[in-house]
């Protein structure tokens, strides 16, 4: 019999996720923190929590995919969060990227109470979360992601077990550093490139030709050349991921001169007001740095 | 009948290069400023020049691989260089990677004597040459790349033409930031990751699996997990390419913070000894950074 | 009659303040974390509090000089922290480094009890500190700075009103930004003047006839001249201030690029065990970047 | 008797040197490449040269300041140049701003003809230069040093020598690198002290008060408050400076990791068209970074 999910967050990827397990033919009960997202998953069957408490008591196995490690302190340790509704046997899946810490304390206060977690923090985007392609980094012990793997399986198609409690994390956000400076460098050369009477499509058929290619330069090159910047992943969430990643580099003593130089070009994005963009979106911070009329 | 070729510059790329021109039975002269780098492909069956002058004396098309301007200036303006030795109809193929302004002066002076030239600066460093399987990213007339494709065909793959002259060796200097700053970003993970437990093998896997992967990353992660960092591509001329970059950046007034940031690792690197080693050994600069002994 | 004061956290700039308060006759009683540090001022006179609520309880003003934001909300917060002895009238004075945000929490806690505080770092470093030297930065009410410059006098010999609390801590961070990129400049320029064979007195000696001359350039480039980089300000120190300043310009959204690239700096010296010595020693962290065997 | 004086380029900064020489009595010739500049020094008492070399064979002395290195190779080596009109005992006092390798290349050239030079770049900006209070940087002969210390101290108040030939350009682009961080990082306290409601007027009573004051800050503080951008140096040469001193510091291996952030910041200002502006404008810059409208 198919384990009974609940599922916490329904952004723009943690519906998508929900939506997937649904289709998958698990149970599914949900929660969000602002009740109305809750609606369109409710009319294709899924249950409604009123409280991330009620969300764990009716749940074998809880999703969360929310914004930052301030949104899982709160749907995990407040007053009504699932930790109140915690028994033995309970399993916590943490989709959501958060830093190495947040997920150990999550865990420790789990195991108390006769549960445990799996950090699972996923990349693919508002595509992969949709189509059900995600890639899953986990960190935890190998019998609960080898016990998880169904679920992840239903949202999508490969998990890496990275090691322990904490380590899932750190490679996610090693993760969201690299796509960071690949999307910092595309965009300075497509600046540079476009000053010099160079046309992006240019650039990416060079790109796509060469032995550093990658589907992530296609991608986003493309959306850049057609000027769309809706929402795969926001600004807003990157420069919250570049934040935990220094901050980890700092508490492990490791400078990141490429990353923080970056991430200040990401928070000069949010501060022009396209913290809500797509990361792709950055390219209009470079412009407007080159004298660029926005 | 095959044209008659002639070949500048036989370093790392320039011999492999050479060696591919001979064995696709094109007619081949050979000069190289320390004269002892010819005696393997003479003893293959290539010609020897004296000087410049002689190698476009005795040539159809004269192909370039050197280091870099300065080194372009003297092979072409020098006296017994290059352009003494040009008539009307000589071509001359630009492999080095080297400014718009250097490639657009050297065009200038040959079409002034009847000839023309073509740069196409190429990608797929020390394998790639000795492959031939290179991408070249060409910049001149169109009727020129096509009559010199042939001979760009018996060292590479492809060639993409990206405009007119000065334009491929800009879309050579965005390539060259683009990997600069994918190399950081993985060391920076790599470091990150090590020091949280995260072995390199792991974060490959993920980086594969994912969104943003690229044969790239696996190409020098795997040389870095065996500490391998013989020279493909070596750190004294990625810095050369850095700075003509950014220079190319200045003149069009484009700031690009990521890039400039990065050049001074690598700047380090260079200063810590490491400036003929691949570019993938920056990691021991960012470890060293890190407090780790070299 | 002279206000009891009680002062927290005996560390290198605690220590020397806490004595001038006793040598202009204050009623002093101290607590610190670790015990032993009380020692010296008791002999001089001192009592000593066995926790910050007995602090509170025998002192009209406690003043405190602790390392960091957690620091401060343990010596609050904690159980038998300042606030469970804080009665109407009592006054806080917060010397130490910290982020608006917390001076804001500890001000609003102590007025739900009747009290107040003032925030007021200082700069001046060590000797400051030892000869009552200090410049306070001061953030709150008017009239309790009014009320606690008599206190603030008996340390420093200036105090000025930043604006309401959180004000004097963004005047301070912005201070140590300050002195963090002039440190970094004077340290870039001292590593190539020595690489051009230009001596460190003959930069000092422009430096100080120029424009540009601060005191800050003697007493540091001095002290890097002798090699002397005994603590007057640690390292470990200063990036806790540089990574507090990004935080609350990230919240503000405002990008700091020359900060964020200098941060990386000195936590590069942190890695390299240099975190307890002096903030000049971060010249060794550039010495070591530019090639020199340390 | 007074020696010749011949004077090459009548910028902003000499301009203002040259009518300082006037008053003090020294027989003037002038030369600018748009002649127009000449007219208002002719009608106090100049004459007026038409090429370098006139301006050589009429004088004793040149001294030269103009805008780059570019600019002394023209003025010098062209056709027509200084070098051409030159003759044993012939003086050159470089008080332009270039790199070291220029002004070597010079000093070189005039000894073959018997005459030597003097670098002697300086520094004041332009009220320096008005008020003859500028500072000069010499390098080369302590001979010729002193030989032209009364040409000098007719246009300053102080010139010390630093070394031999290039060491003079050495430290005056290690102190263009030193304002430039300390502009940098005052206007990004600016910014953040703005956002959170404390006021320039308040930063600048810190900072004047603290160990870290200048008279640089209080300066160009003030001049910021007053958003008064009018040039006393303009961001374009600023910008020229830092290239000099990163390219020196590339060939000799430093790493400069904190101008190498702030030249681009000030690269944008010069894409946003405040390339004329004084170097204080750098501030608007950073205002629009952080999502201000211009």
């Amino acid at each position: 019999m198919s384990k009974r999910i609940g599922f916490a967050g329904l952004g723009l990827m943690g519906g998508r996720m929900a939506r997937n397990l649904l289709k998958k033919g698990f149970p599914l009960t949900v929660w969000n923190r602002s009740q109305e997202r809750c609606a369109p998953l409710a009319r294709e069957g899924a249950k409604v929590a009123a409280t991330p408490r009620e969300l764990a008591e009716r749940s074998d196995v809880v999703v969360a995919c929310v914004a930052d490690p301030a949104a899982v302190e709160r749907l995990v340790f407040a007053e009504d969060g699932l930790l109140s509704g915690v028994r033995p046997g309970f399993r916590y899946l943490e989709c959501s990227t958060v830093d190495p810490g947040t997920t150990r304390r999550v865990q420790a206060a789990l195991r108390e109470r006769g549960g445990d977690a799996l950090e699972a923090p996923v990349t693919g985007s508002k595509n992969g979360a949709e189509n059900g392609t995600l890639l899953f980094m986990t960190g935890g012990e190998q019998a609960v992601h080898d016990e998880l793997l169904p679920v992840m399986m239903a949202m999508g198609t490969k998990a890496i077990r990275c090691g322990t409690m904490g380590q899932g994390s750190t490679v996610k956000l090693i993760g969201n550093s690299i796509i960071s400076l690949m999307l910092q460098t595309l965009c300075e050369g497509i600046v540079v490139g476009r000053r010099a009477g160079v046309s992006i499509e240019t650039i990416l058929e060079v790109v796509t030709a060469s032995g550093y290619s990658s589907p992530y330069f296609t991608f986003k090159g493309n959306a850049i050349a057609r000027r769309d910047f809706e929402e795969h992943f926001a600004i807003d969430l990157l420069v919250k991921d570049q934040t935990l990643m220094l901050q980890q580099a700092a508490a492990l003593k490791v400078p990141l001169p490429g990353l923080a130089a970056v991430r200040e070009v990401f928070q000069s994005a949010r501060a022009q007001g396209f913290g809500r963009e797509d990361i792709c979106a950055v390219i209009k911070t470079l412009e407007r740095a080159a004298g660029e009329t926005a």
